[in-house]
């Protein structure tokens, strides 16, 4: 079968594999489409160390091709969604309320990490009944896609952030987590969301997910900006979308006493990131810090759709490219660059 | 002053009052709009016992017309909106994050209940600075009525429900607390809203509210056309925006393991409400039954106004009639029977 | 192998069975101690209703006889505990924080309820990575039996009472579940502990685990006792230990306004339980009800493991008598009766 | 009356000023005992910025001396405890959850900060009814003296940490408020407690407080010990009780993924605290910091005397030194050097 690899670090290349096998609880999907993810970058560029000819993606949706013998809740020709983090759910960390963490951190994380991505014309699933779902007559595959991660880790944001009903949000960058998270704080009952962003595409997503106001970081100091809109106060809550230092720490500048700081962004660099111990009130300020790798799992998977389904969200406006699965390497050289207006690249396989 | 009062069991009447004195801490309001609630109509047919020359209300906005000498943060003239429940903010029970509940249960509720209600010309509020909170520029003094019970107590049915992300719902009632409460659950994030009502206006507001899904229990049975709608499995959370024995048995019924039942209904009549043992998982299934009494307070209603702000919710919707203040006898009877497809009469001062 | 069979409703043998074969997730493990639950009595008397020959017991440590081929973290040989509650970790429920109500309602219940349970020379256990916890050797196996269902059971009791730190706490019945309940209200903080019973043995042993008061219902009214002994004020939260309506009752009315009800207790007959309305605040002072079934896994019970083997609880203190497998017929009559003051008795295979 | 001050940054003297006045919330209280916190040491070296004549010191117990108007539980005579942070309870802050940040960040500590502290004759009280609580006759002034700050905020480093029963936690630094949350993670039902500390009197309290384990800094990292001890798996909950960055950096590092950092240590000094990006799993671990700040209030004080009246605790163990207020200054000078071994001095007034 055709797979989409990292062959080494700085390259990528389309190649031939086997057919993965699945264990006894395991599941072989078939993709229909998929999604670029701008991890899938960070990881060419040895993000996460060396890797050989590991296949890459991690948001899909397709077609159950075989189940393992243990298997009971899916069977072949199922119209299937899957995680981009795929549990253990057995474990330890699953048992602890973090089954993203199963076996050790960020252990939920194995497509093209620990094991091949999504991007080929087979893909395996570990514990199929654990991180399945089938998707609903109504909801398109297109639209599933993006459960995967960009629902997921975006609404984790949100939901993490304990945005009181009426509340004030700040989310920091508007890429397409930070998009699901405006989206997500306003499926939180959030009075006031204030968007952080400078290009003009995003921006303007921004205010249709849901932002009361946006600032642009390329025109103003965001935090100061924010101060100002709230009257001095701060928010209830920030969002971190970007995984850099300086959101990092402005996130904590704009957060009210008592607030908190919700992270879903990747900090892939440099090695410390740093707290303003004053703006933190010399660490009594009662400002928490949240972090979140995406949840998964058929019951997560489940609910995302349902969302879907009842036209809570509409993910696709995120999606400016289209590509054929044979013109995956020109998405992907998109993507690093973000040129031509790129937000996500859809992929049909 | 003249005043709309409970003067015995059974009787209303309007009457000359004396105009109240503030201490220390409080302001008088002079009321601009008002709202009457249902729990009104129960008070005058002896719910709470007997009153004499009880003023009634307790949904209202107006006019700072007064402050004690030790108010703070509001002054004469000053918009403003206060809370149906009106916290000692220094109780111990306030401080254990109950303020509903200061100093004996249901102890914040004091308008038409321990002290006089706003239907006068002149309304005594206690703790000023905790209780008031000034009306955004882009309120109307008609949207900002909403906020006082109908908001705070249909929104908190939602918040208590612990409704996951994408979960399902069934709110039992589509009064304007239960109207509130399927509002609230959109702002919560539910994926699919059962709403149970059979008045076809009431029904169409359900939809317009945010219901996915409305259940008329003058057709079929409501816990068994939920069970069927979920595939057996029921909901996430079940709402009771009645307070009745049957609906709160219902809620039970529809709740899966591990759900919670949120409670917002007044249970005026009866020596016991009664927990269906077997569907309650004989104690062990894991089905929390949580209640609560409107939320009220400055940064409560601070961050309600803030949703009417930002556009996020139109109460003004359930208005369907409106009346004078010196016709609010005629308001009153109406609400009784709910005559002409009253839902809540607006009354101007 | 010899099994203790419950053979029809009312019938109790020991019996020549087959030993039982471990799929690939599974393991066997040989006993070497274990404990009768009043609850297997319930069984034998029809409470989950007519099974033929289904094994009896739910409480049980031993030595790993075989696992299956996909077990990872455990082998032959391996001295362990099992809890009485062996969820399938990769349902919805189970993912949804419920692992006990894996499928269906108390769907985590397996041993004597839908498979065969402990009292037997070989025991099944479904996913045993995700239900088996080896045992320290500081720790006997005497010891590590109360893990599975009295530890947890009566542990979680007390942590979803969310008592605040030098909160008041009252414990409904100090059979071995109230007895850890008491001893887990300890372990949460509480302040003052009333526990209410009648035994003597059972008051003594309650005070020794930690209660601060005793309160005797064949004295005097439980209820108003312990609203006497709290000024008047109730609790914090209730602890219900037994399974009665009565004592839910009582728990509603000892608890303070924004408290909390705990329940605990198998509720095995009646078709309602009743809440008293005017206690229960109308529905709004917010006192909450919460249940539990107790709660399995390996990271519960190597923590529940971990209490033991640093000495901060001793359960031995509730074994009253001891037997061989060979006669757990005279154990379990008296289990029925409770004759010679017996709260558990240790079976040693 | 006589009051001991800081004069300036680094001079401290006892001078003679006006016995303060109650407005119609407060009230006078006449210390009887007082303590030293190191606190009180960095604001004479300048922590909080430059201060004329103010008194210091912020634990304290005695007598009321006389109550304002509108004080409703209280009166002359009454033996009462204070905490070191005293809110205003009717604040949006204390409304959101967060009193000890009433009006703005760390607003609810006033005593020797922005308003006199408690090493005076007399003491003034803000909000008496929210903030003062009576001592029970079984508890002595000595330990009464301990509430106001080392339990309250030792205690909350437990209590923040989202301890599991039966789980781990390490406890940086063994000086009072450690010492207190060394106790604290007991009273949360910790099943091990690995104490860092490096002075031996301290070490040995920190065993009788419930350490099952100390790491000396002085001889190990006790980071890496930490991780050794829990065979490389990490603690469940870390608490800082110092105030240091290489603490809170420990803190990160032993802390194991979904787990929590629980800060109570005063972060005095630097621009930065820094968090180690790879330890905290590149910000999606799900490795929580979060902060408090000394809880006060009426209902927080009773609750921590029950425990002292109960037995639970017994803080006296960490007074080394006793002074009559007249040698308030020697007293002073040892604690800046912790000379002699002193933990905790104890002031006679």
């Amino acid at each position: 079968m055709k797979a989409f690899v990292m062959s080494e670090v700085g390259e990528t290349a389309t190649i031939e594999k086997e057919r993965p096998e699945p264990g006894p609880m395991d599941a072989i999907l078939k993709p229909t489409e998929g999604l670029i993810c701008t991890s899938d970058c960070h990881t060419v560029h040895g993000a996460i160390g060396e890797r050989e000819d590991l296949t890459l993606g991690h948001e899909v949706v397709g077609v159950v091709d075989e189940v393992g013998s243990e298997v009971e809740y899916f069977e072949e020709g199922d119209r299937v969604a899957v995680g981009a983090i795929t549990p253990d759910w057995n474990s330890v960390a699953a048992q602890d309320g973090h089954p993203s963490q199963s076996n050790e951190a960020l252990g939920g994380w194995k497509f093209a990490n620990v094991k091949d991505g999504t991007f080929a014309e087979y893909v395996h699933i570990n514990d199929a009944d654990g991180n399945l779902a089938k998707i609903p007559d109504g909801v398109t595959d297109h639209e599933a896609a993006y459960v995967a991660d960009m629902l997921s880790t975006g609404f984790a944001g949100a939901e993490n952030a304990d945005i009181p009903m009426g509340g004030t949000v700040a989310v920091f960058a508007q890429g397409p987590v930070g998009l699901m998270a405006t989206k997500g704080a306003v499926l939180q009952g959030a009075g006031r969301i204030i968007a952080v962003e400078t290009v003009p595409e995003r921006k303007e997503l921004a205010r249709e997910y849901g932002a009361t106001d946006v600032v642009d970081f390329g025109e103003v100091d965001p935090a100061e900006e924010i101060m100002e809109l709230t009257d001095g106060e701060g928010v209830d809550a920030a969002i971190e979308a970007l995984g850099a230092d300086e959101t990092l720490q402005d996130c904590i500048k704009v957060t009210k006493p008592g607030g908190t700081v919700s992270n879903v962004g990747y900090h892939g660099e440099g090695e410390f990131r740093k707290i303003p111990r004053a703006e933190w009130g010399v660490g009594m300020a009662e400002i928490d810090i949240v972090t979140d790798l995406c949840p998964g799992g058929r019951l997560r998977i489940q609910r995302l759709l349902r969302l879907l389904d009842q036209g809570k969200v509409d993910p696709t406006k995120m999606t400016t490219h289209e590509f054929e699965f044979d013109d995956i390497q020109e998405a992907f050289e998109m993507m690093e660059t973000k040129e031509d207006g790129m937000i996500k690249p859809l992929i049909h396989f």
